[in-house]
């Protein structure tokens, strides 16, 4: 059991790591077969193939969970865990779909799977870089949120203008469209799927890329700031008595 | 009087917390109707309950206004300032619509209360990061107002090229427009309602971008070095205690 | 003579304000009449009165031109500085339209008045953050000028995969059309006039995208490096003296 | 042999840059005959002119080649370089369409040419800031192939969720392409050639695009701490030592 789990849930022994790939290759597998399958000419000619795949793939899955429930220290733990939840989910829907054939929409509910690529990616020694990007957004989250919730009401604040200027007759039909024309408009999208076509229109929604193109810069200052911050917080006490002179 | 004042406009009590998430509540809820009623479909079928909703907010929100201007101790001051203005603008479009039946667009104006908003956010504390990125924002206001009348001389003169290259028959048929083109095209919105066809004018158009896409390294830059100052300006004083002269 | 170059060249004395503050309304209506004698509807209307206005301004320049000349120290060095070059091509284009009748695109050179205004931008004293930001970008242009050429070569790079990919029938004609749609899709602007249609060609622009949105950190980083380092360099030598202990 | 090795190859002596000079304007005018090929027009007055041309620059790289290949040192070393394999792939497609004649796509490699350019960029000096970039690219590497993961995982997620609420009737034929569409969006390109349609819809991709214009601060954080940590790097030593302890 403590074999099991050392191969499973670790990533040090040789065992681990060579489990660890081969659940990768299988998790990215099976999530391409799921896409592959959404195309409707490959699924008109192969559908029978991929549903044979997946099902292999989502027994695979199971006794992976099961396993992995069996060898946990803790099991309610780990079933209650973001992780368990996320492989139960990726194994449900397929099981589900035998009982309701109509299902269509659930079979999306596998495609949670490739959150399961998050646990493995530790293997790739990456996780520092990714806890130090996570660390840093969290840092910076409070700020982030009070930009967010500016860049919000400065939508609404467009989106009810350019309502009032161009009208439905433009294809601005209520204020809910406007404020998602205003959302592609700042964040510098740009569809061009509902466009403003008269001269006063133009100006609002010039204002609103001028300052959308703008005001960009303050989420990147936030983080880059916290991010040097958080750098120079390892460095800074090293290099304050660091003077080559005073340390002969 | 006085406790009025404190539950109002205060923070610190449990009740001044308490009314103001019950105030945050009726202001989105209240602005969240407005906007649904604008939806065409929505207006048919519930027009009449959305304007019930609509005078029972705006004669809640009236006597919030009278008891915020009862319990002022200078009730010139808050009447005129910005806070009560927007508090008046808030609940005035409705009582008009009364007298002046037509009146569709001042219904907009209502919308106005999400800046009310704003006044709330007090709750949450966040006012700090907030005041941080707006006193960012004025410390960098006279280099950002600078870059901005750079960007739009850029985009007058690439108007006017374009509008010399291109001419009437792509769509380009004013100045004004092949300026609001040009702005599309430096801020890297790109809607693709008015787009180069000629040989030349697609060359011209690929240096705007390529323009527009090098140049927002500045405001990004100016508003990281302002917001890395000034946090290094609350730092700054405490590093220079680490004087290795003192240390001894 | 020296009074005269006082007012007009300098900005100290109050006369000299006045007559900047006027000059830069003088360009900005003259300006705004071109534009709008551009659009077809006005210039139906109102397009005798607009070339009356436009000879009026025209010869309001050629006096300001002619006592320029006359107060100068050094009319030659005035004359064939940039400052001169741009007063007078602001001025011949009209003279010329009267001479060659059918020079409509003569008239767009008046255009170019509009970098007159640089010159009164000294007015408002912000040309320190001018001057500013011209440095860092002076400084940063090595940098950013190996950048634009990656970036050019990268366009060039993906243009002919999708040429070869996509090929005539999606309208990509011509190997210069998809190095156009390259430039549109890497600077994130996005027109969407030539779009991939083939699995194969989305790749390839996904791709593309990905490696657009990730890039534009480069002269980003540089742009902030060079501001925060010429930042630092005027307080630098402060900082390190300035330990309080010390001092005392 | 020595001489045109000196020659060939290095850049200091004033032969080896004209020579460097001579060959980057042969590069760049046998790549501009290669692209106006392209076009349909000129392929058809000039295409004959086009490929005598192209013949004549073969033969030039073909000879250049040759005495590359004669005055290495190491041979074998050269032939197997990066740039010998780019300099072989340059010529080989031109000889290789008098054998096969209908091998149209293989005229396209000619096109990789333009990465010799890159050999003889080093004639600018320019070489310092090329490589700094590079070098800052290669140490951001690590954490900008976590975000890029972040990212695809990220339009992964938003292709699957906008595929169930959007379905096939507004043009999310499957998951492949709205991954694509999710792309478009979170880059913030926004070609518009698929575009939601559905209120649920334009609610996902708002939020995509508000995610997608928010997340570049990281990448450009990324890069811009450690460009600056690098020049730090170069001048940190040189600050230390204004140490107040030594200077007394």
């Amino acid at each position: 059991q403590r074999r099991f789990f050392r191969v499973i849930f670790g990533t040090e022994s040789g065992a681990g790591k060579a489990f660890d790939l081969l659940l990768i290759v299988a998790i990215l597998a099976s999530v391409t077969v799921i896409m592959l399958d959404s195309i409707p000419e490959l699924h008109a000619s192969y559908g029978a193939l991929f549903w044979r795949i997946e099902v292999m793939f989502t027994l695979l899955f199971t006794v992976e969970y099961a396993i992995r429930i069996w060898c946990s220290e803790n099991r309610r733990e780990y079933v209650t865990s973001l992780y368990g939840v996320v492989d139960l989910l990726s194994i449900l829907p397929t099981y589900m779909a035998f009982l309701i054939p109509g299902a269509a929409s659930l079979t999306i509910v596998r495609l949670l799977r490739i959150l399961r690529i998050f646990r493995v990616l530790r293997l790739f020694s990456l996780v520092k870089e990714y806890a130090e990007i996570l660390d840093v957004l969290r840092k910076s989250s409070r700020a982030i949120f009070v930009f967010f919730s500016m860049v919000i009401i400065l939508t609404i604040i467009f989106g009810c203008l350019i309502y009032v200027i161009e009208g439905p007759s433009s294809g601005f039909t209520s204020i809910p469209i406007s404020i998602y024309w205003a959302i592609v408009t700042i964040t510098t999208v740009g569809y061009g799927d509902v466009v403003p076509v008269t001269a006063a229109g133009r100006v609002v929604s010039s204002l609103g890329m001028l300052l959308g193109y703008s005001i960009i810069a303050v989420p990147t200052a936030i983080v880059t700031t916290k991010l040097y911050e958080k750098m120079q917080g390892d460095d800074n006490r090293v290099l304050n008595w660091n003077c080559p002179n005073c340390v002969r």
